[in-house]
């Protein structure tokens, strides 16, 4: 007799994107000609960059060709993608990582979501509360949290709030753990972690003999120098942290697929004997047995954003997300909303008005300015009463989301 | 302290495929010289067909417009794609699916590996034996197996070995077990599943409530049409069974990565409180919470398979295969050497000679005839004495390793 995986039917609702969509739909089907404009899932809009499309349609021809033909990709990444990301993403900034420590992936979404399976069911974890739902939802199914409660939260799980009171950047816990999801910049919030926050992190984490899972997916949209892109940045984080970074909003990769995750070769788990067992040959063992590689036209076109071309044309790319990041935030703030955030991220976190529930608010904007953001709520007990919209879109869409919301809410 | 995942220390040596890489590398350092020919790994090496490629540039073309751009991919994949697969795949065979029921994928490899993860981790399981190892090594990570023993059997798996006496396709077992892996036609040994043998398989499975996850990565290989492609080919198999199939071989796409899997609204697992579960509801689940979908060009380039130049040009890549296999094995069986399958797989199964050991086969294959195969008991202790020839290569290359092999092995 199969039995199924009890787990699953721990979690709460559908995910949170697939909701989003159901409302959507059921609203666009009920009012044909509304123009809905969708700044929710955070989703890039613009096409890919022309050093991208370039290297794409060489690679295809290398496909086509017996002399160059590629069949199975190297299980980590293929040199040419490794060096890049190792020249440009930590050595540029004064981090010297080796080749055997970063594998290439499909999404950062993957990776956040399969890192758990490396330990073991009884680890210990805590999460900033609003988090992304992946790193809550996986561990549910994976046996490491009871059942839910009020407000959606698992028993099991330690939540730390983040909101005003910490700048939505808390610190770490005062007990000790045993894993710790941290994104920065943070997805939902918009904050990012300065480097005093994330040295606390290392120094909890090595007190702690715990391991910081960092999700750096949205690194490219820090516009201040002085902040830490990686966590390795922070001294002794090679001993203490996972990062994970993606393509999908830096080079407009979410239909393309292209992430990895760094393994230090000196960071450490404990096995049931007590020997200290390198996580990187775990994680090594996990990607050869249930994963495939990266399509190799896929990490041509990665690599084509770290040439000069790439680079300059994907920060374009960035700065025309961030300045509708701004127009977005000052557009709310005109309209007499308490926006967050958006500075260092492509996404604002604003206070729903009136003590509005989040799913509410996201009706509101949907049924009178046509509108379509995030509810707080959707993810996690401390993201209720707030509301994300993403800065993905043309500027037409966001000048006349903007002017709309204006009309609608402005007081 | 993070604690890691001790069920991985269970597992047997590295991945097989990364240990054949490691011997071919240090023979390779040792002999500058040699010319290897691979006949290992089963990676394509014809170049993409045309049909394909074309496809390719085109939805480069449509990602480097903001009219045509494509973000994220649908969940379970485009409708082009899998409206296709109903119509080629299975209509044509007189299989009705719906689309909610297949789920698009980067691979078999990765959907066979994932699939245990809605089952219960209390499920017995069945392989035959030899096994392809993601099915074994996947149950192993997730602690449904105890330690390996002798011959790197795992405690807790049913193995039924397939040999010469049941045509290396064995029956089901006796008893009732609750999830069964069958690959059909098989990795590693090359033959192929009757009406017959499958039908008795469904109904064990239906008078055990067993779920079969059949594997059928190979199926464009089978060159009879009387042979059934798809376990749903046989009454009742909606009600039992999951199925995987890939494009990895039927097109070449292992380094372009696209895969399938169906999971029929009909069947459904036990959960703990007895009621009975859809089982594509928690794959579906399972996919949006831990994927992020398949390229959209890799998503256009799996449809232009299915077109009529695709379909054209497909074949004749697997009619290139096919008769490389018939020549390696009339090459073999001319040299002396028992060597099965072949004529509906592109794999050659042989028995290693005198009671040579199949890893030391391997190694005298290698220095003797500078030739890679991969060596049984890499694939379960039932592997041990039997040898794997893959017929993916040039027909220069096939017709080179088998002169060098009746050199150096002919009687």
């Amino acid at each position: 007799m199969a039995r199924i995986n009890d787990n699953y039917r721990k979690l709460q609702a559908g995910y949170l994107f697939p909701e989003i969509g159901r409302r959507v739909r059921a609203f666009q089907a009920a009012n044909p000609k509304a123009a809905i404009i969708r700044l929710g899932i955070g989703d890039v809009t613009l096409p890919l960059a022309p050093a991208v499309v370039e290297a794409l349609h060489g690679a295809v021809d290398d496909m086509s060709r017996a002399e160059t033909f590629q069949g199975y990709p190297p299980e980590n990444g293929y040199d040419f993608l490794v060096n890049a990301i190792l020249e440009h993403d930590f050595r540029a900034r004064g981090v010297e990582l080796a080749k055997e420590e970063v594998f290439v992936s499909d999404g950062s979404k993957q990776d956040s979501a399969n890192i758990q399976e490396i330990f073991g069911l009884d680890c210990s974890f805590v999460v900033t509360d609003p988090v992304y739902p992946v790193y809550v939802d996986t561990n549910v199914m994976a046996g490491r949290t009871g059942a839910a409660g009020k407000g959606g939260r698992y028993a099991g799980i330690t939540y730390l709030p983040a909101d005003e009171s910490n700048d939505f950047m808390p610190d770490p816990p005062s007990e000790a753990l045993d894993l710790a999801y941290l994104c920065s910049p943070n997805n939902p919030t918009g904050a990012v972690a300065s480097r005093e926050n994330l040295a606390k992190w290392v120094d909890w984490a090595r007190a702690s003999d715990a391991v910081i899972l960092f999700d750096a997916a949205y690194d490219a949209f820090i516009q201040d120098d002085a902040l830490p892109h990686s966590i390795y940045e922070i001294p002794g984080a090679t001993e203490c942290a996972i990062e994970m970074r993606s393509f999908s909003k830096r080079a407009g990769f979410t239909g393309v697929r292209c992430a990895y995750t760094v393994v230090p070769k000196a960071l450490t788990g404990k096995a049931a004997n007590g020997e200290r067992v390198p996580l990187r040959d775990l994680w090594a063992r996990r990607m050869a047995t249930k994963f495939n590689g990266v399509p190799y036209i896929v990490q041509r076109a990665a690599a084509a954003v770290f040439s000069d071309a790439g680079r300059k044309q994907t920060a374009e790319q960035v700065a025309h997300y961030m300045e509708n990041a701004r127009l977005i935030r000052e557009g709310l703030r005109a309209a007499g909303f308490t926006a967050y955030a958006g500075e260092h991220a492509p996404y604002i976190w604003l206070r729903t008005p009136d003590g509005t529930t989040s799913w509410e608010f996201f009706d509101q904007l949907l049924e009178r300015a046509h509108v379509v953001g995030t509810p707080g709520a959707g993810f996690g007990a401390a993201g209720e009463g707030f509301f994300r919209i993403s800065a993905f879109n043309s500027r037409a869409n966001v000048d006349e989301a903007i002017a709309r919301i204006q009309r609608a809410f402005g007081r």
